[in-house]
């Protein structure tokens, strides 16, 4: 049995399941952590390991200017080269080129809208999209059958169909026809991966439809009537967290039941609690890593002096003589012999262990999270066990 | 037994030694790795543990300045903060001080000429030296017995003497008023050392002299008449490698052969070996870990298409599709998963991780290097273990 997936419970708190694929197994709901380009930001797999990590993702817009797939493939694929030999998801490319292209669609379907960010999507057609690589400034023309080829030659479990990533201010006619040809490239890329399907890759389709019940329910006809093993939800999740849940909900409320399915780009605590209740198996986001590369330390409410965040900034000079871990009750490497006071000195210091320390933290901190969401699922106590790892959400409108 | 040092063998070819101290027991010859600012970079003590590691250094400069010694202790002295519970040595702050004051002090020790730094250093008299932070530009004023001091709260169990580090340019009467300052300087260390004396620091003298054999006649005549615990080779060591190891040469003729004998700042593996045959005991150097970060791996001639250096540049896209390790008969962590395409991918790409991967790799290369160089001593084998490590030494005139 190479690659299944089983729902063992569900209720409205969630559900439990087990997604199997030729490089282990993943116990679900799970958090997918982001190794954008085939590496862990300041963490080696080793460490990975150590954090009990199910799961990791690599970014094929990424890959396919740098190193390229053909070159990751004479590497020996994904995973003998990144020596993460456990399950891997490649997502399509298509997020990035999109977000590089409109400014930011990661702003947009979060609900932000600035962004400074140099333009380089050069093109979308039928056929696909042109873009300007961030490298060299060289054209590539990534179509929904370019995309499957390479994460063919990436080697990931898991891959993705690509899709347009329709950004949040467009109107409803734009999403539509954005999402309407979505679909058509969700055949194409069917069609391609079905061509030479070998057993070891699945695929995943992407419902689309931005905040339109109708549109919705259209993406998710769409994604359950095709041979997709996963169902992710894209697109615009709306302008603030309650239209982000309101969304997800809606569109939870939409998908086969025996498909596992993915929340694209939220890794928030409490966001990851609203997504559980919601039914989500996986979620997947830089937040937990990138947080960490900037001096912020996840934290359970106990551990918190700010009960209006989910973590500690090591930068304030508040730490400086804290000869205390980040958590004191917490079982990471850092944890056991780290101080709040050294982590703070080697920020201070610019030192590039800070990173790797701090995203330990973070990482271990995540997977003992959704250890314990786990664990409440089966013990019917989602609630207590939110309460536990953090502060009630509030509504960020606008 | 808190400190003891024993020679186990001595001959023509060098010898062995076992320094204790009161975070444990270093075998003889012995390469001590620059934790400069209490961390090593982008390594975590667990992987220096993993490396096989036995002792650290840290440098008095920096800590003084960020976080203050004061603060080290606070959280414990650098081997709690730190992390790193084995042995440890301190820098006394001068080589720093006067190097980033004279221009670069390490480039004229070595024998190389040229330095663009700006200037902190405001003046010295026989008082100490008063020189610029160059974090804030706040002016400190590093006594012997400041220097002392700030090593007492840092805590390392080898701490050294306030010297100046007598750049090369200067004449001979410069280097023989220096060479008695800095021994004033050495009593002034060892009566502060030696009034809060607790059993828990040996102190190390500096033997200067420049490349003057009468100077270091007179230097090696004081260290060695003063309770110094161990002696470290300082000063001026010449233009070229030659000199170097002329110069080295004739101080260990003069030194008192119950002591540990530090060199200073030398860590190429021929140079290494260079100075073993001369009887020294510890080395340090950056070489190994910095030249990791700018993609530099370690290798033995073996595995070294290019016989005029002793490590690869992974940098080159000579090594893009390279699907093999570092060596393949070394037993690093890196070596057993990392190959040489996916480190200059994850170079090429900016990533952290491959700043600790080539650093794990060197490192354990180091310290297996100095565990050959033990075993050859043992069995009268130093010239076949050195043309296994290292090709001939090249003489580098100036």
């Amino acid at each position: 049995m190479t690659f299944n997936f089983t729902v063992n419970k569900s209720s409205d708190q969630g559900r439990l399941g087990t997604l199997v694929t030729p490089h282990g197994t993943v116990q679900t709901p799970a958090f997918i952590f982001c190794a954008t380009k085939a590496a862990m930001k300041a963490v080696t797999p080793v460490q990975m390991h150590n954090c009990e990590t199910q799961i990791i993702l690599a970014n094929t817009y990424h890959l396919m200017l740098q190193p390229g797939g053909e070159t990751v493939a004479k590497l020996g694929g994904l995973q003998k080269m990144t020596g993460w030999r456990g399950p891997m998801l490649t997502d399509s490319g298509g997020f990035q080129i999109f977000s590089l292209g409109h400014g930011s669609v990661a702003n947009e379907v979060k609900g932000r809208r600035s962004s400074n960010r140099p333009k380089t999507l050069l093109k979308i057609n039928e056929q696909g999209a042109k873009f300007k690589s961030y490298i060299d400034g060289h054209t590539y023309f990534l179509t929904p059958e370019e995309s499957i080829r390479i994460q063919r030659n990436l080697g990931a479990d898991l891959i993705v169909v690509l899709d347009e990533c329709t950004p949040f201010h467009v109107d409803k006619a734009y999403t539509k026809e954005s999402m309407r040809m979505s679909h058509r490239w969700g055949l194409r890329s069917l069609s391609e991966w079905q061509v030479y399907d070998n057993g070891t890759q699945k695929l995943y389709g992407i419902v689309q439809g931005g905040v339109y019940p109708d549109l919705r329910q259209e993406s998710c006809n769409f994604v359950n009537d095709h041979n997709f093993f996963g169902i992710a939800i894209g697109g615009s999740l709306g302008a603030d967290k309650q239209q982000m849940h309101d969304v997800v909900s809606m569109t939870m409320n939409l998908v086969r039941k025996d498909r596992p399915v993915h929340l694209l780009g939220i890794g928030g605590i409490s966001d990851i609690f609203a997504g559980v209740k919601q039914g989500i198996d996986t979620f997947d986001c830089v937040h937990p890593t990138r947080l960490a590369r900037h001096g912020g330390a996840l934290v359970r409410p106990h551990n918190n002096l700010n009960q209006n965040r989910e973590h500690l900034n090591l930068r304030n000079s508040f730490y400086v003589n804290d000869d205390q871990p980040i958590e004191v009750d917490c079982g990471c490497e850092t944890c056991t012999w780290a101080s709040k006071g050294y982590l703070h000195h080697l920020l201070k210091a610019q030192e590039l262990v800070a990173m790797t320390l701090i995203s330990i933290h973070n990482i271990y901190f995540i997977n003992k999270l959704m250890q314990a969401i786990r664990q409440a699922l089966t013990d019917d106590t989602i609630d207590n066990c939110q309460k536990y790892w953090c502060n009630p959400i509030k509504i960020n409108k606008g």
